[in-house]
């Protein structure tokens, strides 16, 4: 079999983001990078980055090749790093080891630091090659690449609904309406994500965790232990400090959020005194947490990828502030009818010209549900962030 | 390469089936049935209903085998009649012929005359085994096995809704949610059907034809032809005859039936006149048409399968009489909110307990919608016909 310089660099580098992959639970706020080490057509070592304050994937896949290293190409799905962090540049790594050529995914998304490593290894004499499965690479840190240019996270917004779009009864009942195999899927989105974003109607009605629990993944032992062994932050709206004393989520591991417009000291206290971090915002114009400044908060504390779980209200809130990237949307075979609740509050739709288009990605079985991924149609309005 | 005798038979049922679907558009009332004749390991010949009054699938097939037919296996995928119809029996063609065994795909479903056509066959020392791809055969009729063994129709409920489960906005505006190639699907649907059945909001608000359009069908020329020459009867309930005389349904060709509970003379007379047959029932206990009663009356005169193309209110009543069969679902991707139209108005669901449970069959991506097919996972409650 003969390959194309470009097929083999792309099968090197699908190999190289499939090793990134196994960081998905576990590099936050780092990004997911994977890292493969070729010399005369073979594999030689591979590496990838596992918890920040960690090796990197190159320096992972350097240690592991040893002094054969010197002269093989290295195929890294992310700009080796330049600069000193909780671990040495891995550019520096590389020149040191005697790696011939580079060949890189993506550049990294900071704009102050995006191409430094590039410039780094040139200046070395090593050939380097850019943009191999670039949107592999992207798709792989959305919320990485979002927070380094934007200073925003990427917001994932799920939810769970019958075919006929409803979402749970009038009464707030809606426990459950999808299967094991789809509320598995919710616990892996957890997993992944840097924080996991709610309303405190959601706090106070359905009473849950929000956190990471094992035995609702169905992933194998090893997987399971490397999603549970970080609860993602838990992130509570809540404009007029109504969240319970008494609510479950005070009683699982991880960290608490509370965002407020109120400055109540006495509940503040209450709630801090359960372990809860309270933080005070203005509220905007209309009287309500401003909620692009909630996320600027988040992904200045870190975080890159936020998956929002809250009722159709607060989900509304966000798609028409245009904050909302992706919707996963769980669909179980059954009609609630028209008196049940709505999958989103969106106001200001009376003709079919508002409406808001999106594009479906995919839609796939989970067990008896059905797993709808898609993006809006319209770019993030970005304008209107509060 | 060998086969097992069940797998052979399976293979030339597979194909009689094929052969059969090309009868998809213009059986009605029949059956759509196919006829493969196989002797020493080949197809001799083949054939396929195409209309009713024209030669069954068996006479088309001994037609064209001659006298090779003489020795020969059939494979039917309905069981041959013994009667005389508007053509001569088939089980007496296929012992006149000489054939030597015949391999049946399922057993006429009119229980006064299933089992005959076989017997006669039998009596003849014609080796007969029937069930094969049995349920495949079933679901080529599933309005004639109805109509054979309940004499009901079969129910296609077919809605176009947002992701978020709404049908258009309030103000009645729903032209189009869904695209091009879905509307196709729709003609197509439309084609097999021996009826379309709507309610008199419909044609009101949406004055639409109710026709089969050859341009908006996406099928090749040949296809496009079939599909054409019949035009479904159109049935619109209106219990108190507000079809407007002006409706666009009126200038399009093809039969008009109104299903009414009232018998205001003049406005039936103005109907007529425009070509149209009015039905008066007899309301039912709530004042309403007795939907199983119009039911009933169009399989008395020959409808297999219906599609019902209405609103929300009307598919509704359907779904609560538990007389829809299979759901029909064109998802667009597009959020309306919500204040737009929902899917069906379904009453009495006030807890989880009370939900519709449905199976979903598939889903699949049609342009850039989606179809969701699916079936009650209860069974029709028969029970509760008016």
């Amino acid at each position: 079999m003969r390959h194309t310089a470009s097929a083999c660099a792309e099968y090197y580098m699908a190999r190289a983001l499939e090793l990134a992959r196994r960081g998905l639970y576990t590099t936050h706020p780092n990004p997911r990078v994977g890292c493969v080490l070729v010399k005369n057509g073979r594999v030689i070592a591979e590496g990838w980055h596992e918890r920040a304050g960690e090796a990197h994937a190159e320096v992972q896949a350097l240690m592991r090749a040893g002094k054969k290293a010197k002269g093989a190409t290295a195929y890294v799905t992310l700009e080796p790093c330049s600069h000193q962090g909780r671990t040495p540049p891995c550019a520096d790594a590389l020149i040191a080891a005697g790696i011939k050529s580079v060949v890189i995914g993506m550049q990294d998304p900071n704009p102050e630091v995006a191409g430094r490593g590039i410039a780094k290894l040139q200046a070395a004499g090593i050939q380097v090659q850019v943009g191999v499965l670039q949107a592999q690479a992207e798709a792989l840190n959305p919320g990485f690449c979002r927070r380094m240019r934007e200073q925003m996270p990427w917001v994932r917004c799920k939810m769970a609904m019958s075919l006929d779009g409803r979402t749970g009864m009038r009464s707030g009942e809606s426990q459950w309406i999808t299967g094991p195999a789809a509320r598995a899927q919710v616990q892996g989105l957890r997993a992944q994500s840097s924080a996991i974003v709610t309303g405190v109607d959601t706090v106070i009605y359905d009473d849950c965790a929000l956190t990471v629990r094992a035995p609702h993944l169905l992933l194998d032992a090893q997987e399971t232990a490397l999603a549970c062994e970080r609860q993602p932050l838990r992130v509570i709206l809540d404009s007029n400090l109504r969240t319970p004393l008494w609510a479950q989520i005070f009683k699982h591991p991880g960290d608490i959020w509370i965002m407020t417009t109120c400055d109540n000291a006495q509940k503040r206290a209450d709630l801090e005194a359960l372990g809860a971090q309270v933080h005070v915002f203005k509220a905007n114009a209309m009287g309500r947490l401003p909620l692009a400044q909630v996320l600027k908060v988040l992904a200045q504390s870190g975080c890159n990828e936020i998956l929002l779980e809250t009722g159709a209200t607060l989900a509304g809130s966000f798609i028409q502030a245009g904050l909302v990237d992706a919707l996963v949307v769980f669909m179980a075979p059954t009609l609630l009818g028209q008196g049940a609740r709505p999958l989103f509050a969106l106001t200001g739709i009376e003709k079919m010209a508002d409406q808001r288009p999106l594009v479906i990605d995919n839609i796939r079985a989970v067990g008896h549900d059905w797993r709808i991924d898609a993006h809006f149609a319209t770019p993030s309005q970005t304008a209107t962030h509060e």
